[in-house]
C-alpha cells in the first residue's frame, strides 16, 4: 500500500478500515530501514497513527503541518512522496532524518532544535490571518520538548492570538531519557484523569484542551482530529503515544532506541563501540570526583547519554547529577547560580544546542566572572551532521564573550588537565571544546596556563593549530619538513582570547601564520590572528569553514571542501614561502 | 529613618508599627530622586512596601535574594547600606540602577535582563543544600518577566528540585506596557478570585501557591513572608502591589512612568524631547506602509514605545501589530512562521536583548532564507549603557549568522531604502543596525544593492565606517586632508559579508586600510578585513571595542578609551603612511 502513497492525496482515497494495515506495513518498513541505517526509531514508531491520521484529516500542503524538533518525521516523509526512501535500500539515503524544505513542499522549515514549532505554527496562523486565508495550521510537539521556554512563550501568545491552530501535545512519557520538571507531573495527572485533573497546565494559559488516551489507534485519532479540525479557538490536543510502539526491543528500552545505531531486527542488539571516547573519559572523570567532592555538581539539559550517564551512572551520583529538561536557557543561568552559591557546576551540552543560551551565557554566568565549566561536545568536523546540528559556531559564540574563557584541548591530557583546572579555580567562567579523537598529548604535561604552547620550534612559518585540527596540523609539519621547511607548531590552548606575548614573540623569526580551526572562520579564532598582526609585515592565512555551510554533509568532504587537506595547506605554504 | 539603616539589621530594630512611616519616607525619597536624575519610578514605587517586608523578615546576605531584572532594586539598595545615593543629590550618582555586585555584597548578580532570577535563584538553592546549608532563598519576578520561557523553564526545575524557594510574582498587572499572553488571564482571574481560581498555573507547574491582594500594606505582606518563610516545598507568593503607587502621575501613566526621563514633581510633566530620531522615523514609516500593504507586520517583545508605538498608534494599526510580550525567543521563530506564510514581518528590538534569540536567529530566521526583517535599535555608543544594556556585540551576533544579511546605514536616506528594500524582498532574512545620529547621506541615493559604496575616491589609506561610526570617519577623513592627504572613504553597507570586488579594487593603490566599528573588535567587522588582506602587503587596523568593556559607561569616554576620536585615528594613519 505505502508505495503507491505519492502524496497525501492517495492516503485519503484508502478507507478507514485499511488505516490499521497501512500504519503495519508503515511499522515494519521503520523497522527494517532504521535496523540497517540507524535513526531516531522509538520516536517514529510511537507516531505512525497520528501522522497517518494527521494526513488523512488534514489536506497538507494547503493545510500547514509543522512537526517540532523534526525527528519524529520519518512517517510524514513516506506519506508524502518519499516513501522508496524507506522501501528501497537503494534509496535510504535520498532523505535526511529532519524536516528538510530541499526535500519536498511539505516540509515547511529546516528544524532540528526543540520547542520552535508552536512559534512556526503561530506565526503562520497569524500570516493566513492577515491574508484572510482559511486553511488550518497544525503543530506537533512531544512532551520532552514542552520543557523549552520557548514552547511556553508560543503557547502563551497562541492563546492571545486566537483563531484556528492545533497544537498536538505527543506525550509518550519520555523526553530523550525521562522527563523532568513540574509540567510532567500535570500531564500524569492528566492522563491518570483522563484529561479531568483538578489543574490543567494548558487551560490555565487560556487554551482550549481535549485529551485522545489512544494515541496509538488510528481511529480514535481519525475521529479526534476530525472533531477539533475546524476549531475556531487554539485547542490543544494533548495524545498519550507509546515511543517505540510495535517494536518489543524499543519498548523496553526507550532511551536506548530514542536514536539507535544500525541493529541486529531479532535481538535489537547494536554492535558494541568498544572505542576509548571523550563522552566515556569525561563520565569517569566526572563520577569519581563527584564522589569526593560533594559540591561538584553535573547539569545536563534532557541529554544526559551524550555526557555519558545513562539511568544507572545517574543514580550512582545523586544528588549531585542534575537533568534540568530540555531547557537550555535555565540550565545556564543555574549553573550561574550554582557557581555562585559556592557549588562547582559543570554543565555537558553538545555545541549547537548551547546557542539556545547565548544570553545567558553572555549575562548570567559571565559577566561576573561565576565559575561554572561548560563542556562543549561532539559535532565539531566529525560528530552528527545536519544543517541544525553542526557545532561549527562555537568558537564564534563562546569565543566572543566577554570574560568567558574557551579552551581548545588538543589531547586527552590536556583536556583532563583543562576540566581540573577549570573546576579548582573560582575566578572565571570557562568553556571547553571537547574534541573527537582520543590522542596523546605530544608534550610532557606540566601545569595548565591558558598560554599557547609551541610543540616544536622551528621558524619561517608558524602553524597554529586549534583543538581537534591539531592531528591534521602535525601530518602537515611532517610533509613540510620532508619539502626541507622547518614550520613552528603552536597549540593555542586558549581561544577566546590571543596570547599576545607568544605572537609577538613568533613574528621575530617567522614571516607566514597559519591557523588551522575546525569551525566557522568569520568571526573565529583564525581572524583575531589575522586582525592582530594585521598592520605588521607578518601574512597570515586562516584555514577553516566558510561560513553558510550549513547543509547536510559528509565529513571528510567538509574538510576537503574547505581545503583542510595536508596536501592543500602544504601547498599554499610552499607557494606562500 | 532611613539614613538611619546602614544595613537591614538596622531596619529589623524598628518596630513594625513604624514600618509604614519608613515607607512612606523611601516612597517619598524615590520621587524626589528620581525626578532630578530619572529612572524607573513606576516599578519601584510599587515595591516599596515588598522591598521593606523582605528585608524585614528575611536575613540578608545570608538568605539570598534576587531580584528578577532588577530596575526594581532601588528600595532594596536603599536599605543596604547605600540610602545616600538616594538622600543626598550629591551622591546620586554612586549607584546604577541595576543589580551590581561590584556596589554591595547583597546585590548578588549584575542584572538588567528579564527572567533569569528563578533560574539563579534555583542554582544558589541547589548549591545550599548540596552544601548543607540552611537559609532562605527568594526570587522576585515581575508578572511581565514570567512571559519570558526561561522563568517557566526555571519554574519547572524548582518544582522538581523541591526545598526552600520562594518565588515571589509581583503582579501589578502590567509588563512595560500592557501584559500580553495567555498566563496573564490567569493572574487575572487569580486576582479576582482571590487565589482561588479553577485553574491555577503555578500549582500546574507542581508549586505552593499563596496569594496576597495587599501588595503595597506592608503589615499584610510582613505576616504572609513570615507565614512561607520556613516552606521546605517551593512556595509561590502571588502579590497584588500597584505600579506608581503613591504618585499620582505614575499611576495615571503607568507606561510612561515605567522609566522616565527627569520630570517636574508636580505635573509629572517631562521636558518634551522635540529632535528628530530614528524611532520615531520607523514608526511613520511603518504605520503609513501597514495601512498600504495588509501582510506587513510589525513585532515587539515587550518595548512597544522603544519601537515608536504608543498605545494610541498601536490601536491604530491593529491587527497588524503584534507584541509577544517578553519573550525574544518566540518572537524570532514566530516572523519566521509569518514569513514563510507569506506575511512581511518586521521585529523591532533593542540590540542587547536580540541575544535571548540567537539560536532561533541561526536555525529559525535564517536557515532557510526566511524573508523578514530585523530592526536593531539604540546602544551602539551613545543609548542606554551599563553592563547588560549595551549592544556592542551586534555585529559579533548577527555578522557571523550564516544566510543573515545585517546591514548597517550611515544615514536617513541609506536606512529608509534598506528597510524598503528589505520589506520588499523575499530571498533573504535581514536585520538593519539603526544608528543613533540622525544625518544625511553625502551622496545621492540610487537603487539598493549591498555591495559597500565609496563615498570619496582618494589613494595611499581607504577607511572602511560601519553605520554610526561614519560620522567620526569623515571628519578623520577631513583632518587627514588637512594634513595633504587624500583617503579613500568607503561606506560597507552589509558587515555580515564582505564586498571582497571593492576590496580587490582598493587593493591597487592603497597600502593601509583603517576599519571603525561602534562594536566589539573580536569576531567583529574590522577582523573580516584584516584577514581578508592577511596575505596581501595592505596593512589593516581596525578601531572599535575592547572585549570585555561591559561595566557602566559614559559614551564619549567610551571612544575615548577606545582610541575612536579624530585625534587618534588620524595620528595612527599619519605614522603608518
Amino acid at each position: 500500500m505505502l508505495n503507491k502513497i505519492k502524496t497525501p492525496k492517495d492516503l485519503k482515497k484508502i478507507s478507514e478500515t485499511e488505516l490499521p494495515q497501512l500504519c503495519d506495513e508503515i511499522r515494519q518498513t521503520l523497522i527494517q530501514k532504521i535496523s540497517v541505517t540507524g535513526g531516531h526509531l522509538g520516536p517514529n514508531l510511537g507516531v505512525v497513527e497520528l501522522t497517518t491520521a494527521l494526513h488523512y484529516v488534514f489536506n497538507a500542503p494547503v493545510d500547514k503541518i509543522v512537526f517540532d524538533v523534526s525527528h519524529q518525521i520519518y512517517v510524514h516523509k513516506m506519506l508524502t512522496g518519499r516513501a522508496r526512501a524507506f522501501t528501497d535500500p537503494k534509496h535510504y539515503h535520498d532523505v535526511n532524518g529532519f524536516s528538510n524544505p530541499n526535500e519536498s513542499p511539505y516540509d515547511l522549515f529546516t528544524l532540528g532544535h526543540t520547542s520552535t514549532a508552536l512559534s512556526l505554527a503561530c506565526g503562520l496562523a497569524k500570516a493566513r490571518d492577515l491574508q484572510k486565508q482559511k486553511h488550518h495550521v497544525v503543530a506537533i510537539i512531544g512532551d520532552g520538548s514542552l520543557s523549552g521556554g520557548q514552547a511556553y512563550e508560543a503557547l502563551n501568545n497562541i492563546a492571545e492570538q486566537g483563531g484556528n491552530i492545533i497544537v498536538i501535545v505527543n506525550d509518550n512519557e519520555m523526553s530523550i531519557a525521562e522527563n523532568h520538571g513540574g509540567y510532567y507531573r500535570n500531564l500524569a495527572q492528566l492522563r491518570a484523569s483522563n484529561g479531568q485533573a483538578e489543574n490543567n497546565f494548558f487551560r490555565a494559559l487560556g487554551l482550549d484542551y481535549i485529551y485522545e488516551p489512544n494515541g496509538n489507534d488510528v481511529h480514535a485519532l481519525v475521529n479526534t482530529l476530525t472533531k477539533v479540525k475546524d476549531c475556531t479557538t487554539p485547542t490543544v490536543v494533548h495524545v498519550h503515544t507509546v515511543k517505540g510502539f510495535g517494536y518489543e526491543p524499543a519498548m523496553r528500552n526507550p532511551e536506548a532506541f530514542h536514536f539507535t545505531a544500525p541493529f541486529d531486527l531479532t535481538t535489537g542488539q547494536t554492535n558494541p563501540n568498544n572505542s576509548v571516547n571523550y563522552v566515556q573519559i569525561t563520565s569517569e572523570y566526572l563520577t569519581a570526583h563527584m564522589r569526593q567532592d560533594r559540591c561538584l555538581l553535573t547539569v545536563t539539559a534532557g541529554t544526559p547519554q551524550a555526557i555519558g550517564f545513562n539511568a544507572s551512572a545517574r543514580q550512582q551520583v545523586q544528588p549531585q547529577f542534575v537533568d534540568v529538561g530540555i531547557a537550555e536557557e535555565h540550565a545556564v543561568a543555574f549553573i550561574a547560580g550554582a557557581a555562585k552559591g559556592g557549588a562547582h557546576p559543570i554543565f555537558g551540552v553538545q555545541g549547537s544546542f548551547l546557542q539556545r543560551s547565548f544570553d545567558q551565557l553572555h549575562q548570567d554566568l559571565s559577566l561576573d566572572h561565576n565559575p561554572a565549566t561548560l563542556l562543549l561536545f561532539g559535532d565539531h568536523a566529525h560528530g552528527m551532521g545536519g544543517a541544525t546540528h553542526n557545532g561549527f559556531y562555537d568558537i564564534v559564540e563562546l569565543g566572543n564573550i566577554p570574560n568567558l574563557i574557551y579552551l581548545a584541548p588538543i589531547s586527552k591530557q590536556s583536556y583532563l588537565q583543562m576540566l581540573e583546572w577549570s573546576i579548582a579555580q573560582n575566578a572565571h567562567s570557562v568553556a571547553i571544546r571537547v574534541p573527537d579523537a582520543v590522542i596523546d598529548d605530544p608534550l610532557p604535561i606540566k601545569k595548565f596556563t591558558i598560554n599557547a604552547r609551541i610543540i616544536s620550534q622551528g621558524a619561517q612559518v608558524a602553524i597554529i593549530a586549534v583543538g581537534s585540527a591539531f592531528p591534521l596540523a602535525q601530518k602537515v609539519v611532517s610533509e613540510l619538513q620532508n619539502k626541507g621547511l622547518n614550520p613552528t607548531l603552536v597549540d593555542p590552548v586558549c581561544v577566546s582570547q590571543l596570547d599576545e606575548k607568544l605572537l609577538t614573540a613568533i613574528a621575530k623569526n617567522h614571516q607566514l601564520v597559519i591557523t588551522i580551526e575546525e569551525g566557522a572562520l568569520q568571526g573565529g579564532f583564525g581572524q583575531k590572528v589575522a586582525a592582530y598582526y594585521g598592520d605588521t609585515n607578518i601574512k597570515v592565512h586562516n584555514f577553516g569553514f566558510s561560513k553558510g555551510l550549513t547543509q547536510d554533509f559528509i565529513p571528510a568532504d567538509l574538510l576537503k571542501q574547505n581545503g583542510l587537506t595536508v596536501a592543500n595547506i602544504t601547498k599554499y605554504v610552499l607557494t606562500h614561502c
